[in-house]
């Protein structure tokens, strides 16, 4: 069988975690890179059909003027990373595919979204409607010109800030009727492009806290399309630690007094986060798993502040108050730190790999054995990194001699 | 039915974990402490027949002039621990238990161990027999006079040096013929404690990484007299740690360049453990199961630091370097400080508890499914936290048709 | 000469700072605690005439019901601090200290503030001018009933909310002409206790970051009535590290690019400063020193949280990120984890002391030399801290057989 | 007046310090670096007459296979520093120097020393004066072949163990005769390097614990000679904090109870002091100076781990624990993370410009106001920083009604 094509599509193309995701899927196809970092180079997941590096190709929105080149750039000198041979030897598969880059769309951004755009193209939508046609018309462009078998939609945009309330209660007839009408409807961005991709049978990851696919409506749209989806905000850095400890305290009934987490970074992303709306979904999305895995709620701050000597080097200090025998109160405090994108950027691979594989083995919705990799993950109320890590093997684990009974029936792919 | 009567004989039994245990036993039983760090009272362990805490009478062996009192006033001045009115409300408890203190065992002790003797009456055992002899009358005599059910040993004593190499080669017929010979052995006094025990028919617990009952000859007279027994070295801290935090790593195929542990505390414990040789056996103890954990061999540092001021407030600093995507050096480093003593007396609790359960179940041997309580487990190459737990919690899950009573008369396990 | 008679009068007397500053007093009278932490006793001040612990009698106002034994059993109790037999000896100082407590006064304070106050015979003043006479009423009744040869006034009350700018553009005569007018002006309580002070003729110490006597038309009272006066906001923990570590980076000519200070805290203090007003005070104190120590200003973020846990025990980390050589990044963090109050309690002490000399040597005005002890000194720019102290050593260093000629001419209270 | 020309010689050319310095120098006299971290290079001492980086001219001794570039390469792979633009820039430089360097010498090396040659043509000298016949042949050559106007010998080799303590018995006397004997002799290298240096005229500095001009004999020597010499071990990490914290301790009377200090790195540095005769030097030259600025001597404890994942990037953790009023506990913890070779390099910069002056000045001896720069500073027992700075700032200061160039001809100082 000839090798399939599968097409990347990136939403905010020209970011940190994009570029990252660009040089490293170009630097181990070439054979540069060991593959640290991946979690499908893990032994436990060769069985399965996974596509190798060399089957993506990948194009993507932006909203500001730049190429695939420009992150890379800037994480190399601003935070030094990356080899520059590597940088050199990979340069044209990122020039290659930046031909594929797009006019980004907003609709109805907030300030700190605004700012960031210095495209001059950038559509910026009157309606919900006029967004997601022309997202369609690139992403069925890309996969004619490239001959894809499978194309994947994946957010690595800026942070939103949180979406109203009402989007939560909206059903899909209702979405889609005022969609025709053109009418204005207090959706996010993100959720517009989520609604694209799965309307049109694209899968769609969400690498952050935007709100993109996680509504009920899109899980029902993707239901009705049999497209798989995932979500929702990469697990990188201090909310992993919290998956890993908090349980730990939990099964040693030692009681949580107080969770402290303060974050600093100096990246685009820690800018974008410097906006107290935009920084409101980030803070919700790696605070709320506390509750679920100590089983009450101690008193936890999360804290962000961007500080621009860092660049991409986020680190994170942690103080964690707990209670043991004879109320006796100790501590454990960490610090992180880590290179944010290059944490992030593996994940993105194994994301579309797993999730290309999902929908050829005909599964849709939200797939919730990809909780470990998400800090609020859909379709699961599991946050324990253990028990998240061990759903994903059990499914990896499955043998598809045949495709399963209930895929088998599904709607297959083209 | 009558409640239960089961004796706990603590050997160590004035050091600090010994104290903080039988306080933290009286404490609960009148009710002046919430459960805290007492593992058995999760609600997973609920379903359970375990003994309550007014089943408990405690005897035990020293060496020190002292009784049950003395670690705990220790540690209340000079660490700062338990509230004065509490050890005022225990304080005939733990006098009453007093009474059923003896003069511990010595054989060929090393410096740091001789050091610490000043119970004049403190056997000095010429052979192992000898000493097996005198513990095991004077276990035979507390379950008399007590009228005790069940009794189970638990070593709470100082750390010895590690074992002669040949002991683990011991047949048990070759060692039980020396012991009749009144021959010399190469066995420390934690053998022979752990060999009057289960010879006796006594559950034997291991807080220490003192050889104990690990020893093929010790299972196989374990699994002749049908007794369980479970050990080697409490995980309470920095160990603990990295039992959550390199399955991590390895599940994020995140490569662990290095990992440095640098521990220091105060008390007795720490005072014995600067002398070299019974360090070598913590340090061991502590760092082996990473390459386990892990899959290969980072480099890796343990070291351990009596610091006097620390009392027992062990604080640990861990650095641990990783590489991520395109071999990019990361760093996570924590700050462990918690009273050793009060980590490990709820979990001395738990163990007896849990034991005394087993043998009633009809278990014997070592019980792999306390894997989770200890650096070293016993009869289980499982390091990883999580899925030690779960084996706890599946064994605890097991359902039990027939009440407990029937299974302590059965007497064996398939 | 018999011994001296000072009354020390503690605005928020009853706070943690005032209760261990009287119970200090009263065990260093009574010899039951070394004088570690007391920079007075070091050997470089022991040529002075500074008065001895039981020459100080304690009075003091408050806006909450309670005694000077209050916060005494508060940090024994939540923050392990003191022990048990030392409050006991020192029971019956406190107790009658106590009976020199009056009602605080309060004028405009804001939600935080009033919400603390639970004492039903609190003066809500209608204009500054009521305020100042009744504190003068209170002072003078206590030093007539105690027979005091000194009294000073220490503002040990909870931190207040920034005062207006226009505060700062009075003169004198402008503020003393709509003070006998019965005006209303935007001066904060602690303005109003530190103009009666000085107005009084009583040398007035600021602990904390409220105004105080920091504006110039106050400081023109203290010239003018030849009091001396200290503040401003007492340097114990995260800005006194900065204070010999920021000189560090200047001297070595490392560029400091970023400086994060996160402080986590716990008593009524950090309750207080909750409240976004009133912890904008504090922030500026904590904050502005770097740039003088710098020469430049560095990207800087301080934050301070109420995590109740925490009690008395501040925790303060911080991130230093600075440049080298090449323009090399490295970091320093560190941790201070102290009891706060205790840090206060001594220097509290030190004060009282210098400035009774002080007052007898006949000085008056900002004293700068005690630049050392706070975080925003006044009458100087000085935030070195090893500096600060030389110019201690130095005014210590002094000789004095006979008054200084300016002194001698000065006005002294008897 | 034409520039002047001053030989830079490196004993250890090859080293990261070395090799740092060089590409320093080379970078900035071509203008592509900023002085960040030259202390020579601030406000205070802009006056003095110090030579620029064009001035100087570098050789050196080795006993491994290398030329200064090779440092430079290793840093930039292995520790990610350096812009590659400015190695290529400075390429020529160093070439260009590297033709100066010399085979070194060896005297009885330890093991580690020994391991670390590779270089056939060292000269295993029997007994010292051959080693300083060699050793100033070389020296000679390079200041006849570059008509250097001045040269100044700089240690920056790998450290030795201790010395033995009967050397530093030996008058001067005693030592010119057995030399003459071509006797055995117990001197380290170092000291036969400084030897070499002294005797000739050259000034000399010891960047290292070795002992190199440290004892009596040579500093007899120094003074008849009338050669300026500084030392010994720069203080650029760990140490440097320790000498401004601890004077805060004592300042503030609070009382360090323990000091904990543990140092992982894993450059050669790092792997040479992994021998414990070699590891002696270092750890007593952290260490010594607590006592000495607290007057009191706390438990302490220094350790320097070889983690070799480190690179140049040197980690120390110190743990404090102090008792403040009450005898209350508290701790600070700091981590430090630098770049150690960046850190060393600019220092060396700045004292061979700094004892270039002094010789030009006239001074001689070991130069005690060069305190700041070292661990265990010569000539004085001043170990807090601010202080020691403040050494160098009045010496700065100090005028020089004649021009420099007088004073260098004028021989003494008075
Ligand atoms: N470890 C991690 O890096 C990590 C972890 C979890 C989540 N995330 C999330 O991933 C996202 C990307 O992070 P990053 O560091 O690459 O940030 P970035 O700012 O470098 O990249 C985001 C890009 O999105 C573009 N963009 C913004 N709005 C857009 C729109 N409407 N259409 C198209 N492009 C748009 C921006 O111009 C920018 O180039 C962020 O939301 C971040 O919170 C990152
Ligand atoms: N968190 C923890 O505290 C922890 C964790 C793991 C393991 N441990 C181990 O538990 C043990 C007890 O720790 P501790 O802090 O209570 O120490 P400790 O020194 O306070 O108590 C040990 C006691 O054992 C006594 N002893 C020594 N040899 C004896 C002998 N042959 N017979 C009878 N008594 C003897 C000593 O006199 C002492 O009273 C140590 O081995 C320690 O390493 C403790
Ligand atoms: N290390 C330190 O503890 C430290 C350091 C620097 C500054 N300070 C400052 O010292 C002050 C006291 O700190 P604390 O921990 O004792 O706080 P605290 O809250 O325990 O005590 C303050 C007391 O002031 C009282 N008060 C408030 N307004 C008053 C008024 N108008 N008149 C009379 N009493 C009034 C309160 O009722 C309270 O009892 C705070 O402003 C704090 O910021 C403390
Ligand atoms: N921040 C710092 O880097 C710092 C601080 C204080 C002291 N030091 C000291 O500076 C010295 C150099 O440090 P480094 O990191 O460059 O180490 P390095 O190992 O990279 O360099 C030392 C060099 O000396 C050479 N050498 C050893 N013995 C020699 C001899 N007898 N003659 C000639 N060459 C010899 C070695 O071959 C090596 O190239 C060490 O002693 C170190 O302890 C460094
Ligand atoms: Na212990
Ligand atoms: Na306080």
């Amino acid at each position: 069988m000839a090798q399939r094509r599968i097409g990347l599509w990136l939403i905010g193309a020209c970011g940190s975690v994009a570029g990252a995701t660009c040089l490293g899927l170009s630097a181990w196809a070439r054979g540069l890179i060991p593959t640290t970092g991946l979690v499908t180079a893990l032994e436990a997941f060769a069985p399965l059909d996974l596509d190798g590096p060399s089957s993506f190709v990948v194009g993507g929105h932006e909203v500001r003027q730049a190429d695939l080149l420009t992150p890379v750039w800037e994480l190399h000198q601003r935070s030094r990373v990356f080899d520059r041979a590597v940088i050199e030897a990979c340069r044209s598969d990122l020039e290659q595919w930046s031909r594929h880059l797009r006019r980004g769309i907003l609709y109805r951004p907030n300030a700190a979204l605004q700012a960031l755009r210095d495209r001059p193209d950038v559509l910026l939508a009157r309606h919900p409607q006029e967004a997601i046609t022309a997202v369609q018309d690139d992403l069925r462009r890309f996969q004619d010109q490239e001959q894809l078998d499978q194309l994947l939609v994946v957010n690595a945009a800026s942070t939103e800030p949180p979406a109203a309330w009402e989007v939560r209660q909206l059903s899909l007839t209702a979405l889609q009727e005022a969609l025709e009408r053109k009418a204005e409807l207090p959706l996010p961005a993100s959720t517009l492009y989520a609604y694209a991709a799965l309307e049109g049978g694209w899968p769609y990851v969400n690498l952050t806290p935007s709100l993109g696919a996680s509504l009920p409506a899109l899980e029902e749209l993707a239901r009705q399309r049999r497209v798989p989806h995932a979500g929702q905000d990469l697990k990188t850095g201090e909310t992993l630690l919290k998956s890993v400890l908090a349980p730990l305290f939990a099964r040693r009934h030692l009681r949580v007094l107080s969770w402290v987490g303060h974050n600093i970074l100096g990246n685009r992303d820690g800018w974008v986060l410097n906006d107290p709306e935009n920084k409101a979904s980030k803070v919700k999305s790696k605070d709320a798993l506390l509750s679920s895995l100590l089983g009450y709620k101690p008193q936890s701050l999360v804290s962000i502040e961007y500080v621009e000597s860092l660049d991409d080097w986020k680190t994170a200090w942690d103080h964690i108050h707990f209670e043991g025998f004879f109320g006796t109160k100790m501590t454990l405090q960490f610090t992180w730190q880590g290179c944010d994108s290059l944490l992030a950027a593996p994940l993105v691979l194994d994301l579309v790999r797993l999730v290309a594989l999902a929908q050829r083995r005909g599964e849709y919705g939200a797939l919730p054995y990809l909780a470990s990799f998400f800090k609020s993950p859909l379709a699961t109320s599991l946050h324990d990194f253990a028990q998240q890590f061990a759903l994903l093997e059990q499914w990896a684990a499955q043998q598809h001699p045949n495709p399963p009974a209930a895929a088998a029936s599904s709607a297959a792919q083209s």
